[in-house]
This record gives C-alpha cells, sequence and structure tokens, in this order.
C-alpha cells in the first residue's frame, strides 16, 4: 500500500548539535553552564552523540569541554562530539593548534566540517582543490591516530554536487579511506528539496563505501523531510538540534526526525521509554535556552494536540483517534481542549466537567460560551489560563465566594538616571516602586503598602500583605512567572495589554489573565484573580469560609513592609 | 543530475485558507474587519482563491461574504470560495439551509468537505457509506445547478485510503462526476509522510480522473514536502495557509510552497512581480492577525537569511550566494548581518560601515564586539535596535552631542477597580497615570508633567514635553510600535525585563532597546534613546546642535499638559 519503510538499521546515530550548529540562532546566547544543563537533558532524551561546541575557536566552549572531561555531566546514552575544521591551509594537522584543540577537549569522538564544494574551496579557502583533499586526509587520520572516532561533515554538498559531483565524491572517498566513520552530506545553505535529496544520497550511496549522514537545513521548509529522504536512500546517521535551533531558518527538527523514524517506521532509536519524555525534555531544553518552542512545533508544541473547532471536539468525545496522528501521550504531550469562541458548547461542556461543574444545560452552555466570546474579543485568552476560566464559570454560575473587596490601588515609581542604563548588570538603587492597597476582607478594611523591584512585584506584595491577616495562607502564595502581550500591535502605546500570571502556593500552580490599557492595569487584574483562585482552593486548609463583608466605617491600619 | 521537475502546468491553482483552515489556530481570533483586510492583501500577494470562511455556520463569515458581495474588496486575483459541509444526512440539498448559505454567500466558488474515510462515516456522521456518496453527489450538483463552481475536499482521504482504498476512491469519483473541478486530497491529521503521499495521490490519479488537489497539515513536521510530493505526483491545486496558520501544529505555509514551485521548479504561479512582495505581505497579514510569522519561517522570516556566525560573515563579504540557497531580494527580504556576540569583527564593521563609520581598526572593533557582548549578556539586543546600536557606537566613539540631562522622573498610577475589569471594552476611567521628569536642556532646566493612559504613554509625554521648548522638532516624534519581553522567563516577577520602541518623525522610522529591573525602567531608556536618536538625525531641520549645558540653578518651570 504506502511506501514500505526499511526494516531498522543495526546501526543508527541520533546526533544532536543543539549547542554547534543549534547556537548559531539569533537570539541564543549560551553560557557555560548553559550548555551543561542541556547536555544533561540532551543525554535524558537519549541521543546518540551531543556536539558540545568548537573548542580552541571559542573560549567559552573550550571551557564547556574542559567541565566535561573533569565530570560536570555523567553520561549514560550520549558520546560527546568536539568540533571543528579541517586543518589550516598549508600546515600539517599535527601542526594545527585548532586541530590540537580537538584532541585536547577529550572528547571521544571529533567532527571536523571539510568543504566539499569546488567553489568553496576556491574562492572561501582559497586554495587547490588537491589541497583540501591533503587538509580532509591529514586531519582525519591525525586525529585518528590520536585515538578519537572521526565523522567528516562535507559542508555545501549537495550545491557542490550539483556543480562537480566527481569532486564532491572525492571527499567524500578521502574522508572514508583516511578513517572517517561516518560522512556526513550538508545541506548547508538548506535549498535543497526531499527527491533531490534522494538522488544524491542514492548516487553517493552507491559511488562510494562510505557510511553516510545526513545534515540538513530548513530553508525550503523541507529539513525533516530532507532528512528521512536522505535516511529512506541509505543514510543511517541524522543530524539535527532540539527545537529546530540553528542559524538562519534553523536545523532540521531532532525530535519531529526522531518522532517520525520510531513512530511511522517503527524504528527503536531512543532508549526504551525515552520518546515519552520528549515533550517535557523540548520545553525544559528551551527553559535553559530562553527560546521556546514554537507552540505549534510538531509533536510536542503546547498547541500540537490542542483542538479548537467545536466540531473536532465533538468528534473526539467519540474517539480521539478520529482526529488525531497519533497518541500524544507516545511523546509526553496531552490532547487539549481550547476554550475559545470557535468552541461552541462542546469544548466548553467538556472543560467545563474537567473543572467539576456539570454543564449540560444547554441554554446554560450557551451564556458561558457567549461571555467567553465577549471576553476573548476584548482581549483575554482562557486557553492558557485554566484559572481564569474557572472563575469566568464561577461567577456565571455566582459560586464565587467574595473574599475581598478592593477599593483602590495606587504604585509610586521613580528613578534617578545616572549614567548609561546597564553597563553589564543590575541598576541596583536606580528605581524603586511603591503600591498602596486599600481592601475590605473579613469585615476589615486596611490601607496598606507594599514595595517591589518594579510595579507588578510591588502590586503582588501590598496586595498579599493587605490579605494576610484575614487569610494567612496566602504568604505561600508566590509568583512563577509573568508574561506580557501587547495586542494591537503596531498602534503604539494606545493598544491593549494582556498579561498571564502563574502562581503557587507551594503544591500548585494556577494561570490567570488580565487586560488593560496598560501593563499596570492588566497586571492587578491578573492578580487578584490570583489571590482569589488561590483561597478558593485553599479552603480545605481554611475551613471557615468568608461570608459577605460590612465596611468598618473609618477603619484603617497602615501598614509598612519590607520588599518581599 | 538531480530530479527533473515536470513542465509548468498549463493551470495550477494556489488556493489560500488562512481565512477558514488557518483561523483554527489557537489564539488566532479575527474580526470581519480583520478578515477583509487580509483579504485585500490575500489579493495582492496574487493567489488564484482566498478561502473566506463558512457562511452559515459563522455569524461573522456570513457578516463578512456579504461585504464581500457589496464590493468591500474588489479582488482583482483570486476568485472567493465559500466553505461548507456536504448537506445533512437524509436530507436533500436543495432543502438544507447550511447548502443554501454557500450558494447565499455569492462567492463564484463553493469548497464544500466530505467523509472519505469509511470509519469518520460511521462513527462521526453515523450513517451508511451509501448514504455519504449520495450526499456528495447530491450537494455538488445542487451546487453547480445554482450555477456555482465546486470544489470538494475529501477530509482524512489518506488515512481512508489506507483502511478503504476502494470506498475513498468512490468517493473521489462521485465527486468528480458529480460536477466537482477539483477534488481535494486532505490530510486532515497531518500523519503523513512524503513518500506515502506520492503514492497515493499517484494511485488516485490512476485510479479516477478527478483533477486532483493537496491540503497538507503539519504534523510530521512535512507539510510543505507532502504538498510538493502530492505536485510530483500529478496533484495540479494546493491549499495552504499563509504563515502556515492553523489548528493544531498548523497548514502548509503557503508561501512555502508557492516560492519552492516558483524559484526551484522555475513555475511562474504569481503573477509577475508578486513573489517580491511575499515578506512584505506575510508581515502585513500577521500584522492583522496579531500573530507574527516565526522570525525563522522559511523565506520571509526575519532570521531566514540573517547571519550570524563570523565565520560566514567574512565568506558573505566575498560571494552572497556562497552562503544563500537563493537572492533573499527575489522574496522581497534581506540578508541582514547580525551584531552579535557569535559577529565578530566581521560583522561589526559591515554594519558600522553600513551606518557611515569606519570601524577597519582591528582595535576599535574589538573593543566596541566586547562592548556589545557584554550588552547583551545583560540583555539588550541589538539585532532589531538599529538606533541603539548606533547610540552605542557613538558613546564609543565620544560623538554623541549631550542633547539633554535627566535629573529624575517619577511615575503615579492608581486605580479603581469596580468590578469586573473588562466587561467587553475598555474600561476609561478605572486607571490613570502621571509622570513628572527633572531635565536640563540647553542649560535651561525644568520639571514637567505628562500624563497617559499607562505608564509609557505618561512618560512618554513628560519626556517630550520637557524637550518641547529647546526641540520643537520632537513635537513631530511619536511612537508607532511597543514590544516588551521579559527575559528570564520563570522566574516570577524577578526577572529583566527588555522593551523594544519603535519611532517616528514622520519621516523615518527607528527602534531602540531599553532593558531593566521593571518594565517602567527598560520603557524609560529605550525612550530617552528614542529621543536622543530622533534629535540627533534631526540635525538638519535644527541646525544650532547642543553643547554641554550648565545647569540653571533653582530654575524650574511647572507645566501641566493634556493627555497626548
Amino acid at each position: 500500500m504506502a511506501a514500505q519503510p526499511r526494516p531498522v538499521p543495526t546501526d543508527f546515530h541520533v546526533f544532536d548539535t543543539t549547542l554547534r550548529d543549534g547556537s548559531q540562532q539569533e537570539g541564543l546566547n549560551l553560557s557555560v553552564a548553559d550548555k551543561l544543563a542541556i547536555t544533561a537533558l540532551l543525554d535524558e532524551l537519549g541521543v546518540g552523540f551531543v556536539e558540545g561546541g568548537w573548542p580552541g575557536a571559542n573560549p567559552a566552549d573550550t571551557a564547556y569541554f574542559a567541565a566535561m572531561a573533569d565530570g560536570a555531566v555523567r553520561l549514560k546514552n550520549a558520546q560527546l562530539v568536539s568540533f571543528g575544521f579541517t586543518r589550516r591551509v598549508g600546515m600539517r594537522a599535527a601542526d594545527d593548534p585548532l586541530t590540537a584543540a580537538l584532541r585536547d577537549s577529550r572528547a571521544p569522538v571529533a567532527c571536523i566540517v571539510a568543504k566539499s564544494h569546488d567553489r568553496h574551496v576556491e574562492q572561501a579557502l582559497r586554495t587547490t582543490l588537491e589541497e583540501n583533499l591533503a587538509m580532509v586526509a591529514d586531519t582525519v587520520s591525525h586525529l585518528r591516530s590520536e585515538g578519537q572516532r572521526v565523522f567528516v561533515d562535507c559542508e555545501h554538498f549537495f550545491d557542490g554536487y550539483r556543480e562537480n559531483p566527481a569532486y564532491a565524491l572525492e571527499v567524500v572517498r578521502t574522508a572514508a579511506e583516511a578513517g572517517a566513520e561516518v560522512v556526513v552530506l550538508c545541506d548547508t545553505n538548506g535549498g535543497m528539496l526531499p527527491p533531490w535529496v534522494g538522488e544524491i544520497v542514492a548516487g553517493t550511496a552507491a559511488a562510494t563505501s562510505a557510511r553516510l549522514g545526513i545534515h540538513a537545513h530548513n530553508d525550503t521548509g523541507c529539513a525533516v523531510a530532507n532528512t528521512l529522504a536522505a535516511v529512506d536512500a541509505g543514510a543511517t546517521h541524522v543530524q539535527g538540534t532540539v527545537n529546530g535551533y540553528g542559524e538562519r531558518t534553523g536545523n532540521a527538527e531532532l525530535v519531529s526526525v526522531v518522532a517520525n523514524l520510531e513512530l511511522k517506521y517503527g524504528w527503536p532509536l531512543l532508549p526504551e521509554g525515552s520518546l515519552r519524555e520528549a515533550t517535557r525534555l523540548a520545553h525544559a531544553i528551551a527553559e535553559v535556552t530562553n527560546v521556546p518552542p514554537s507552540a505549534r512545533q510538531p509533536y510536542v508544541g503546547m498547541s500540537s494536540f490542542a483542538h479548537k473547532a467545536g466540531l473536532h471536539a465533538s468528534a473526539i468525545k467519540v474517539d480521539p483517534n478520529l482526529y488525531q496522528h497519533i497518541d500524544p501521550a507516545v511523546v509526553g504531550n496531552d490532547m487539549r481542549m481550547l476554550v475559545s469562541d470557535m468552541a461552541g458548547r462542546a469544548n466548553i461542556q467538556i472543560k467545563g466537567s474537567e473543572l467539576g461543574f456539570d454543564l449540560s444545560d444547554r441554554d446554560l452552555a450557551a451564556r458561558i460560551t457567549d461571555k467567553v466570546k465577549e471576553r476573548e474579543a476584548a482581549g483575554y485568552t482562557y486557553e492558557a489560563a485554566d484559572a481564569s476560566f474557572e472563575l469566568l464559570l464561577r461567577r456565571e454560575l455566582d459560586q464565587l465566594p467574595a473574599y475581598f473587596d478592593v477599593h483602590s490601588w495606587r504604585l509610586f515609581t521613580q528613578g534617578h538616571p545616572g549614567g548609561e542604563g546597564f553597563p553589564g548588570g543590575r541598576a541596583g538603587d536606580d528605581s524603586d516602586t511603591e503600591c498602596t492597597v486599600k481592601l475590605t476582607a473579613r469585615g476589615v478594611s486596611q490601607r496598606v503598602v507594599g514595595e517591589g523591584n518594579g510595579p507588578v512585584n510591588a502590586l503582588d506584595a501590598a496586595l498579599q500583605n493587605a490579605l494576610l491577616h484575614a487569610y494567612p495562607v496566602v504568604e505561600d502564595f508566590g509568583l512563577t512567572d509573568y508574561r506580557v502581550r501587547i495586542l494591537d500591535q503596531g498602534h503604539g502605546t494606545d493598544a491593549t495589554v494582556r498579561v498571564l500570571i502563574q502562581t503557587t502556593d507551594g503544591r500548585r500552580l494556577w494561570t490567570t489573565v488580565g487586560v488593560g490599557q496598560n501593563v499596570i492595569e492588566a497586571s492587578w487584574e491578573a492578580l487578584s484573580d490570583a489571590y482569589l483562585f488561590g483561597l478558593l482552593h485553599a479552603e480545605a486548609a481554611d475551613p471557615a469560609p468568608h461570608e459577605q463583608s460590612e465596611q468598618a466605617p473609618g477603619s484603617t491600619t497602615l501598614r509598612d513592609l519590607e520588599h518581599v
């Protein structure tokens, strides 16, 4: 029927270059500590090789390899790989300090990049085609003689093969004959399409006896497909990066490649149970890089199994496999029912019942659906803010106790610009913020002040302190994440601002949303809903539920508070 | 050599479903006005078909089609398409109100979705395989008899073909025989890989005489490649969305598909000159959807031709084609030299000379490179903020006049939470913000106040008013865009905040960056640098350059100002 995939190769390499090629992405800046953290996560994912960087050329990388050699991360699955060039033109590999750096890195594997496109040899390296071959042979055999396993990346291979196939193949042969275990064919400019990759890899496999690998970039949107095409044509070594990090459009996204081979071809490439950790690990790596995976990223994206259209939601209630190509649990992801204005009653009912509310009454469900649509039109989003959705439900169902009643809040910030802003660190005393809140809780009115290193900090401090007397449990509440988005982008400072706040009480995490004309207003809303939700679910610890309070006239308590 | 693409088909359809399937993306909420704006942009891009929505099922879409019928957007290139289901089970198409809605939309083309997977017919539609065929035939012929062109989307076709190829093919034949011009094979769950798509499309082309189309999703990361595989196997109609919008992992990214066919296969599919507008239009559409394309998106992403590694930058100075698969200008994009800590001297020198500075001195270039690395480590980014980079250069070169000297600023906000936040619109008087600034400009010290509907507004108003007397030209300065990013995500409110501000003086636009412990501090820095840069480049209009001012002791002028 459909194309029969080949049986699983006996030895297949999953080679990660997040820390080397991936790190060339715009906006990505990794410290040595970051690299070590990512190395541990990649090892946990179970990749066979972690290309850690370019020792000698990049001082941070030299330090990284030294730390790895000292046991900073004990690898259980992966082999560490150091990356570098072929030796310099006209020098002996044995004399080239950058070649020595590969060996000195003490990584068991060296991956060296060689020119395989004649024009690059002549124009970028400015040497002869013969000298380039000598550079390949010399560097590979030298590193082998020093005890490292060697892989060779043939840079610009596909473009080179098109312009001068004989030379490109000669580079492959030379590398293999000098002892390179794998010769990796690189689509460095990323301009290939899958049928072309398939043809060229097949041609190379037929004309040489080298073990072949593939290194693809996403400039035509086909990096994953190009990688699979190379595998279909005989490659048994795939390179990529987690979350597709990399220069320009990025490298082939490694989890997508591996998940496709495991789940579609049935090839067990990762250690048993590792694929189930893929979503967690991809996001954990993103926490370190500070560049989150796209919500739409295949397999591991937050939205990649999220069902929005009301139609699909009804069908999913019948059989999840009707609308999913795999069970998201096999990659550690979730099928999410999104609450949105496309959802219709089915989604709202499912979501409500997940939260313990019976919304089977059609009119009720319709009323709530309308409310959600109205709020979303104003900029709210409930897809990422389950706690706010629950509060919305409770408000509509009149099931929300009135824990506190805020009369007013005021925020004051001042700054004393001294010089250049941040020469290289935090400004310290350059600005400080104070917030006063007046509210009533359990019948007692108070006006308190809180301070912080910024407006949201200060709002939080003030609110927490205002509620502490009535609800001691708020002492455990803390903000763990804060995200701002300017809606109506492009309208200067006249836009709507949406804030998402994640709060914890030490046991659970919850997210609330706030929308306003400015970031402070939006933050206030998300914050007070966060406290409301926290109090609601802390009832078990706080058995005397709050009832409608009377205002204690003229009763105020002024409190100063240290910065929390 | 490489696979020879087929010659360009005489009639090829580029079919955009951004407004229908694309709108099912998490986070995307389009008003009727948004849809009309996007329609105009899609028409400008030159697609052949714009699937505008689902009239009858979605009230906003019904209104959209009514507006289009009234001439809200005059289409020059595209045909408008209305989307809908096959008629309801057991009803006649002539009696089904949703079918009537397709005709009433007055779109020249109707695209109806039909079940083609036997299990879906039985479990989701809960009817017989024969009735489903009757629904297809009835709906198609009815719409044809009413004068619409009809396309049919065969939902879940590939999964259906695998489980029951005879039935899937029967649906295709039925649709074609009833008058469907194109039968679109849909990989609705997105689980296909390119070789399987190629086989199944080829099999369908051999077994039926229908004109075939392809509609792919990106769940395996292969949507673009699957689309191309279908074209290679005989499809002459491609569906996709701009920026890959769509449910879960999204639809095939239409610009990538079309750019690949135009630039790699040499097929002129868009009107002459349209591909050059692709980058601008993809971003313009994103301005409306409020969901920006990924910076790494092929062809049109901000980073997709951005060269970071110092190595590549040196080679590019030699020949741009050494490191790019196409000339970015052909899709309206730019080759960007990124200033970053990976850049090395080559990038900095190129960037500096673009701005009119001679940085050929190695020590100078090295010193500036170090400064950039230091600031980037602190959270600054110069890749998106050319004006800030120029100010950095000028500060290092001591070529920045001291236009003004800020002594202090103070910000005050208050809120009176009344009820539920935003029931459906802006809160109006719920909060207001006031900022006072004390500064010296041209020897005169002033303390002025500005107000705004939020902190950044107020800071801007105050600064503008403080500078107005000394530099009347600042009257023309206005903020056009404002973006906030919390760095160190996941550290609660203790994170670093980075702000990017775009300012205009009516003639040019410039972007500045600010970093701080909180959004106000970061905004202040970006704002004052924005004014500095604006003044610097307004010299031509303001020929008396500012010199180091003396403080006029005790001289203050208090000014109230209306909200600007």
